[in-house]
């Protein structure tokens, strides 16, 4: 019996080409990039080239516009923090939305504990931002909005480009969190209206552990790692070259491939969709009919616990995810979730189903037929459900 | 005429076990080690492989006491950062030397932007910190004291241990930025009465762009990443786990064969020293005869420029370095240099020559060779040399 990733908003697998060129990368032996003697100029050109990969993969003007970054978690931290910082003299207060990742959250809590000030703006029953509630939230005071373009758990995407709008037209900085939406869905710096723009390569299929955070250039951003003068001096330290050159790669591919990857995990997703009422009963769909990512659907199933579900699916070879991929070992109910007014107890039954190009139709008919069983065997002990029937 | 790699210092090729390990973790389609399926738990499994090897080669008491980074600078930046946001309410108060690396340098110019004061101790003629200077140096307000175990421009190594006693008396918490010792000369946390140590992957022949940071249990620390609990809940962000697999097995490897490196790399070092003088002459020795790296000799050979020697030693297949390996694109006389004393003319003279593993004696005789050759054309032009000559 094979193994079904469904949970590929916690990891991808590397494309074939990423392998080769990481492996090619390892045999190499490439110098450091900052040496200036011949083998030292051949490491940077190819550090060079994956940069003119990503960049162009993003839309963004400029090659150099692109920082490399160890993953998603510190291109956020980068941002945000990196503006606070450098705008300190200007203002003290942030704005953000109420359904964030953790990297953005926790890095405002701690800007908040050193005096800066938060607004976060809620999102409405479906999940989605308004651009008005962030223009009414920006004061004089504000130095930086940060808003995610599509959120890990439920794949509900905001309008990110009239958001970037608003932040133009009040001069404020804007930062947008992108990290799976880029190389999954269209995403050009430009339409968006974006000043930062921080994203990582395992969404489209390159390694994890290293990431980019877009510079527009211009804006005004302190590094969060000082030292060397790697990375036109935004990001000192030793670059990740292997890694690097996957991530390169695989943006490549990515710009390629993207709109048939589009429709396969979309035809996916609606099969998903179309056949889970013949499946199982008493659920909710946490994604938004039409602004989400094409390829993950997150549902709360009433009356059981997600993670036992995840486990009995593991047994049957099946991999979904309950919650945030890098939220694992916290064991509150998901702040997203809550947000969208779901309850404690129907939080707990969600399911993150997530496709990858690797997924067929037959995958997903797997899972269904896994989870029919399944919440039959969770829902006859659960207590909850049995109260409910009466 | 095969290529002569003498800037280990820079970079170091990957041991065949390393590659052969990060070929196998590619092909290997590992899933995030924060999942709570079976497939997450093999990652976490050889993520925690690589984390008790690690710990093993520096002598932590705990495995998770080693928090896995994307390198030397971040761990530095950690470590200095996180302590000052931690102890902010205890004191503003940091001390540390004039020859730390950039990391260090640049993370605590970056705090004293934001209120706190560095006290920075000379070292000596010879290039080392007088235990003393730093006791003297610590108030009542001193929460940090970061000190490098060795200098990556001269190779010499301080008097750690010493230090450590020092701040354990005076109950400061201690740094030691040890990216350039570890895995090449014995390191032992307990030996040296550390709190926090930063090292690095590829100072052992491990990938670049992967580090860790070592943090004595009950420090207290805040993250420099802040969003998931990764690492314990020190540091935040999906791992680089083909590189940590890359550490892990290059740190068995370090711990193992330490000490025939040690001979090996001492033996070139001996030689290059012993014979150098029947082939240039007007030169100073930056490195301290006895307290310094075995693999590293640190040569200022006067009236010439150390950049010029470098491309045209490039020309015959000989790489060496002039300058810190992060620093290259900064056009200011090195401050280790300057510290011990050169002047700004001899300083623009330095040639750092570092062995590794794979070179033999004959490479450091075609050093001397290309050295000799190079130093009398640079001479015979240098308007310096020619005034000197009279």
């Amino acid at each position: 019996m094979s193994y079904i990733n469904l949970d590929h908003i916690s990891s991808k697998p590397l494309l074939p080409e990423v392998k080769a060129a990481m492996i090619e990368a390892i045999n190499a032996d490439y110098a450091n990039p900052s040496s200036q003697y011949s083998h030292g100029e051949q490491a940077a050109e190819k550090l060079e080239a994956a940069r003119v990969s990503v960049a162009g993969l993003i839309n963004a003007a400029l090659p150099k516009e692109v920082v490399f970054t160890s993953g998603g978690t510190e291109s956020v931290n980068h941002a945000v923090k990196g503006v606070a910082m450098a705008k300190a003299k200007a203002g003290n207060h942030i704005v953000t939305s109420n359904i964030e990742h953790n990297a953005v959250n926790r890095s405002l809590r701690r800007l908040q504990s050193q005096g800066y000030h938060i607004t976060s703006v809620s999102v409405d029953a479906t999940g989605r931002v308004d651009p008005e509630d962030i223009a009414r939230a920006i004061t004089d005071k504000t130095i930086l909005v940060s808003i995610m373009h599509s959120n890990n758990e439920t794949g509900t995407i905001q309008p990110i480009a009239e958001i970037g709008a608003v932040c133009r037209e009040k001069k404020v900085i804007f930062h947008c969190d992108a990290v799976d939406s880029v190389g999954v869905v269209p995403v050009d710096v430009q339409a968006l209206g974006v000043d930062l723009l921080s994203f990582a390569a395992n969404p489209f299929y390159g390694p994890t552990g290293v990431g980019g955070l877009y510079v527009r250039r211009g804006t005004l951003v302190f590094p969060l790692l000082d030292g060397g003068v790697q990375e036109n001096s935004k990001r000192a330290g030793t670059e990740n070259l292997i890694g690097i050159i996957g991530m390169g790669v695989a943006a490549e591919q990515a710009r390629l491939h993207l709109a048939e990857r589009l429709a396969h995990t979309a035809g996916l997703k609606e099969r998903l969709l179309r056949r889970l009422p013949d499946y199982i009963d008493e659920y909710i769909i946490n994604t938004h009919p039409e602004h989400s990512l094409p390829d993950l659907v997150s549902l709360s199933v009433q009356y059981i616990e997600g993670e036992s579900v995840m486990l009995m699916l593991d047994d049957e070879g099946i991999a979904v995810s309950t919650r945030s991929a890098c939220a694992t070992g916290s064991l509150r109910a998901s702040h997203v979730l809550i947000s969208l007014g779901l309850s404690h107890a129907d939080a707990q039954g969600t399911l993150v189903v997530s496709f990858g190009i690797d997924n067929t139709a037959e995958d997903v008919d797997r899972f269904l037929e896994g989870l029919q069983r399944t919440v039959k065997i969770l829902r006859d002990i659960s207590p909850l459900y049995q109260k409910r029937k009466g």
